[in-house]
């Protein structure tokens, strides 16, 4: 049995009930080393097995060797196990595997096995949703994301710079909240101040359009700041920072950034 | 105090660990009257007060003056707390009423109440997220969300049409995954084939684009179904149906919509 699971922003009290029983009823926890120590303490007696990024695929087919092995095995993606996580992935090795998998059934029918169907280790995975960094932050930074939103990595590891753009462009266009994963890394301290010079020339958006910054979302050192698309430009975002732009009717109110839906009160 | 909780799909399974401990410290549940139904058989002791959709404003108020009074008061809304939830107007009400309570704290000081601070019902609220459709969906769906996303909801009731149109053509402009919430309803059966109409004539969709509906998300009767964007024309979809309108990269993966992010195998 192989579920992959969204643990949410990391600490207990953010996980789905459902993915917490999911945990503590697994044999083997496998994930990104950084996600998995969050659980860790939790869960101590468990098997688990880590790799760090850009060995994704790695750690996906050897959660579904464990799997087919018969072990209860638990994926485990920060925020949802879909927007940024595993479940893709993991469905489509087993979309190839499973085709393979066919292959050496019929063979192994073909090779006379008294007829019966031999079915060695078939996996249907389950996947149990999270809580995405863009609901867990937008909850400590007001209500942000009331309206119509889009979701953007800058991360341009998977996907070409000149996209990301586009993608940016467009979503000011159609006046949505923006909310900003992987705004930074180490590797690429300048994105986000390349995201926000985007969205300046694209015409549809002041310097004065109201942003928020979250960082460590539920965790340990959580930090906030409201300010505006003009300083977002000199803020240093790091990879646990999540990055939310406005759109036309984004407001501070107090401390908060709200996005109002339109009630009449 | 006053918590607006996000439940996720209903199901107690679905809830945050956290939501679920807050729903159970509360006096009183708050909301929209479908939702609430899903949490009163879990906790059957507490009161309820429950407005029908178009008394938001009237269900917030109320939530307000209850915790004001001191009551311990639980605001509930499907999915995420903020996203389409009450997050953002509790944060207007409060924004606008704190105002409004800092004239009277200053009245009363200057009526020469022993000069000591006099904090009539300050509320500070608590937001908690929850697992909004477009996840708890998807986890059903296989993984349509693996990349850049956009959320838009159908309901013209808060949103003009025509910047409904805008914010579609924007979305398939920028090839987005797009989500869409409230699709339909009674009063207006046909706005998921206009959505499709505006997606097919903007230019940037072709109608054999891999789409999937899921209706009762986690719920008794949930179903969900895999089509083309030329077959989800037709489809009659209702308040309770989430839809998923791929991207470029989108792919059925045997039963499965799954939206590669382009990592090597």
């Amino acid at each position: 049995m192989l579920t992959i699971v969204g643990i949410g922003p990391g600490k207990m009290e953010g996980m789905t009930i459902e993915t917490y029983h999911a945990l503590e009823a697994c044999d083997c926890i496998v994930g990104y080393t950084v996600y998995v120590e969050l659980v860790r303490s939790l869960f101590p007696d468990k098997e688990y097995y880590t790799t760090p990024m850009t060995r994704e695929v790695e750690r996906c087919r050897w959660a579904i060797e464990q799997a087919r092995a018969g072990h209860e095995v638990a994926m485990v993606c920060s925020g949802d196990s879909g927007v940024y996580g595993m479940a893709g992935l993991i469905c489509e090795l087993l979309g190839c595997a499973d085709e393979e998998q066919e292959e050496e059934t019929v063979a192994a029918k073909g090779s006379g096995a008294a007829g019966e169907d031999v079915m060695i280790g078939s996996v249907e995975p389950e996947t149990l949703p999270g809580v995405t960094a863009a609901c867990s932050g937008a909850a400590v930074r007001g209500a942000p994301l009331a309206h119509e939103l889009a979701v953007i990595s800058l991360s341009d590891r998977l996907t070409p710079w000149e996209r990301i753009e586009e993608r940016l462009r467009a979503a000011a266009l159609g006046d949505f909240v923006i909310c900003l994963y992987n705004p930074a890394s180490k590797g690429r301290p300048d994105y986000l101040q390349r995201a926000c010079d985007v969205l300046l020339q694209s015409g549809y958006m002041e310097p004065d359009r109201v942003c928020g910054v979250v960082r460590n979302i539920g965790r340990d050192g959580q930090e906030k700041q409201i300010m505006t698309l003009g300083s977002l430009r000199g803020y240093q975002a790091d990879m646990f920072t999540t990055v939310y732009i406005g759109n036309r009717m984004t407001q501070q109110i107090g401390d908060h950034m709200v996005t109002p839906r339109g009630y009449r009160k």
